[in-house]
C-alpha cells in the first residue's frame, strides 16, 4: 500500500506490518520528508542483523541520498554474506518530558526505523558515490580537504546501501500530557529538559606541526549544534 | 571463560564468541567497570530483537544496578513472549576524528553491547525497583518529586530485565591515527571535532499556572553535561 506523496515523484514510505505503530499512534509519521529530516539530524545509526540467529546491534556512520542509505559495513559484513535482512535506527534525543506523574515521564525524540535486505556495494563508481555521501554528512568538507581514497583504500572499504523505501518515523515533542488529568492539582513543576548537543572548538593532533592553520569549514562548524538539520 | 575482578566479587565480562572483537580489537574493553561507565553515562538503549525472523532494533531507556539492566519493554514486549535473545547497544558520541586522508576518518565514541534474554519482570517489588532505577537514571529526583506509579500503572508498565553477564565495549578516544603516516607530509590539520551535549534550561508547560517553581534538582541540572558520568 503506498501513495504518492505530493511533489516529491517518490512513493511514500510503505505501511507494512512491521512499520505499522502499534502504541503511540499519534507519534508516527509516514512522509518521506519526516525521514529525510531525521536522516539530515543524525549521523550514527543502530544496525540491526541476525547473526546465527540472535540479533546484535552495531553502531555506525552512515550517509544517504534520496533513494539510498550507506552504512559502514565492516563489523556487520559477516552476517551480510547472503540476503539478511537488517533493520537501521537513528535516534536523535531532544530532552526529557518531565510529567506531574513518574508514570507520565517521557523523551522528546525523532527516530526513523529502515527496514529492508543490505547490499554489499561492489561496483567502484557507487562505493566512491557512497562513501563520498558518507564522508559529507559525517564531516562536511573534508572530502575535497583530506586526501581521498585510494583504490586499495576503496577496496578495503566494506560499505552496505539500504533502499530507503520501507521505513517508519516517529516524532515527539512538547511538553507532559498530564495538564489535564488530576495530577495537575498536585501544584508540580511540568515541562521539559532540552536536551543541547553543539560541535566543540577542534582539537589538534598532538603530532601536528605548530602553525598548521585550521581549515574554514571547521572553524565555521565550531560551536554549531549537532543533531538540528531540518528541524 | 571467567575471570574475577579485583575488588568486585563478580565475574569479569564473559568472552563468548559474539562479544569477541574480530575487528579494532584494541577498542575492546572487558572490563565490568568499563561497562558500568557507559551505562552510566548514557540513557537510551537501542534494544534489538527478532520478530518473525527479521531484526527489529528500538530506541528506549534504561535503568541498572550492579547485576542488571532495565528496560521499558512495551513496543517490544510481543516479541519477547516466549525465549527471546535480545542485544541491547547503548553508544555516547564523543566527537569526530579528522585524519588526513577521509579512508582514516573515524568517530571517538563510546559504546557497550549487551546479550542475553530478557526477562518479563512481573513481580511487584522487582518492577518497583527496576522503575525506579530507570526513573532516577532517566531523570533524577523526579521519583520522590512526581507522583509515584500507582497499581494500576505498575500493572499497565512493561519491564524488562537483562542480566549483565555477557557484555563487550569498545571505547575510541584521541586524535587520528595517521600522524605517522606518509599522509603526514601533505601539511593538513588533523585532530577532533568534539561533541559537547548539555542539559538546556527548564521549559515550563504551557499549562503550568503563573508561579510554579522549577524544582530544585532540575535548576542544578541545567547547565550540566550529558552523556559525561564516569569519564
Amino acid at each position: 500500500m503506498t501513495h504518492p506523496v505530493a511533489g516529491s515523484g517518490r512513493p511514500a514510505l510503505s505501511a507494512t506490518d512491521r512499520t505499522t505503530h502499534r502504541r503511540l499512534r499519534e507519534q508516527g509519521r509516514a512522509d518521506r520528508a519526516d525521514l529525510l529530516a531525521v536522516l539530515r539530524a543524525g549521523f550514527i545509526a543502530h544496525l540491526g542483523v541476525v547473526v546465527d540467529g540472535t540479533p546484535m546491534v552495531i553502531p555506525t556512520s552512515y550517509g544517504f541520498d534520496d533513494d539510498t542509505l550507506y552504512l559502514h559495513g565492516s563489523v556487520a559484513s559477516r552476517s551480510l554474506a547472503g540476503a539478511a535482512q537488517a533493520c537501521v535506527t537513528i535516534t536523535l534525543v531532544d530532552g526529557l518530558v518531565l510529567a506531574r506523574s513518574v508514570f507520565e515521564h517521557a523523551v522528546n525524540y525523532r527516530s526513523a526505523m529502515i527496514y529492508g535486505t543490505p547490499r554489499l556495494v561492489t561496483d567502484p563508481a557507487e562505493k566512491l558515490h557512497g562513501l563520498h555521501l558518507l564522508s559529507e554528512h559525517l564531516a562536511p568538507g573534508q572530502w575535497d580537504y583530506a586526501r581521498q581514497p585510494s583504490r586499495k583504500e576503496l577496496a578495503a572499504t566494506s560499505l552496505l546501501a539500504l533502499p530507503l523505501a520501507e521505513a517508519s518515523v516517529k516524532i515527539r515533542t512538547g511538553p507532559p500530557d498530564d495538564a489535564d488529568s488530576p495530577d495537575a492539582a498536585l501544584g508540580l513543576w511540568a515541562g521539559e529538559l532540552p536536551l543541547v548537543s553543539s560541535w566543540g572548538e577542534p582539537v589538534p593532533d598532538p603530532d601536528l606541526p605548530a602553525g598548521t592553520r585550521v581549515p574554514p569549514h571547521l572553524v565555521a562548524r565550531a560551536g554549531t549544534r549537532a543533531f538540528d538539520a531540518g528541524r
